[in-house]
């Protein structure tokens, strides 16, 4: 099955639970903008991407966002599945930034599996290793970088993944992917232009000096 | 042994478990003000408060910090023994704020723990699960709280610490736990002062209106 290529520890469970696992895994598909999993509403499961491109964030109280993480092929999302994970206080969204098609373990049988194999336990200890790495990168990125390199990064960043120098986001998607509000990236992009690193046209923005965007970093 | 009592899943581990520990964890004892863990320069391994207080903190390349989470009695620290977890990319650095005993155990013995225990597993789960809801936390405070929020809660948070209304904290510490520029308390504190809610002195904040304190939240 071609689940257990996506999962990295398949080959040291037990027949038993190798069996298990594949009869109780499912696929599902989550066309481009739709809601994957939403905080605290639901508990679907650990979460391993087959196909596409996922962001999990944050959400304040005023609607603001913050990305948190993006999944990709073979990526994994554990907090998914939080609702069985003792001790976890925070609620992430998750959405298909892309058509993506993922593989769902249910959470109870992943909490099963964690209670009886320290192979499944230490792997979930390294998921979240992993994450909480992340998490940390970003909180030294919101505390302590200036917020036009933040921005650059960013560009730059969805630029190599969307292979393109021609980025089709809005001023607010931006805003959402780095917690701040729209205001904000308008008047830096419009620096950003004014200095000829970009070209802003109506939903769009085009890299035009990669070398100056990135030595602003 | 005391030990035992600070450490939760002592009860399930092997009597060969319980042995090995108790005989490979050490006492130590940090005076206020010293540094207990830096980075990724030293693997001390897990640590077990017994008495006393803890603060972990980042610190930007400019030397900024800000505190991460803090660690008292019964607490227990991972990140002193990231060394031996896989992924964990970042670097804490922890210093005691109170004269504390700690026991340490070995991050080799932990680790070995870890592979062969389901139960030490989970628990170190648990353990990160917690420390990655406060940072969330943090995260968000951070992200969307307004700083004079930020600045009444923390000044609340050590006067229940310190059962007293006089902190004696200079705006340095201050703005060092909460990640920003002391000139930005120190402003700020001045405008808490002008409305009557913290009287000022050298080297100490007294905090004279806890209501209006507690109402700016």
């Amino acid at each position: 099955m071609e689940f257990a290529n996506y999962f990295p520890i398949f080959n040291k469970l037990t027949p038993a639970q190798q069996e298990l696992l594949t009869a109780s895994v499912k696929q599902a598909t989550f066309p481009a903008g739709s809601l994957v999993h939403n905080g605290s509403m639901d508990c679907m499961g650990l979460i391993v991407v087959h196909t596409g491109q996922l962001r999990a964030y944050i959400l304040s109280d005023e609607g603001r966002e913050i990305t948190i993480y993006r999944l990709f092929d073979h990526d994994i999302c554990l907090f998914s599945a939080s609702c069985m994970m003792r001790n976890i206080q925070f609620d992430i969204t998750i959405e298909a930034e892309k058509d993506t098609t993922v593989w769902i373990i249910p959470p109870k049988l992943f909490g099963q599996l964690m209670e009886e194999s320290v192979v499944v336990s230490n792997y979930a200890n390294e998921l979240m290793s992993s994450r909480f790495s992340e998490v940390m990168w970003l909180m030294e990125q919101v505390m302590w970088k200036r917020f036009d390199q933040r921005l650059a990064d960013f560009l730059i960043q969805e630029s190599n993944l969307e292979e393109s120098t021609v980025l089709k986001l809005t001023h607010e998607k931006i805003a959402n992917h780095l917690g701040t509000a729209r205001e904000v990236v308008t008047r830096m992009l419009r620096y950003f232009q004014s200095e000829g690193m970009v070209k802003l046209t109506r939903g769009a923005v085009e890299l035009i000096d990669m070398d100056r965007l990135e030595n602003l970093q």
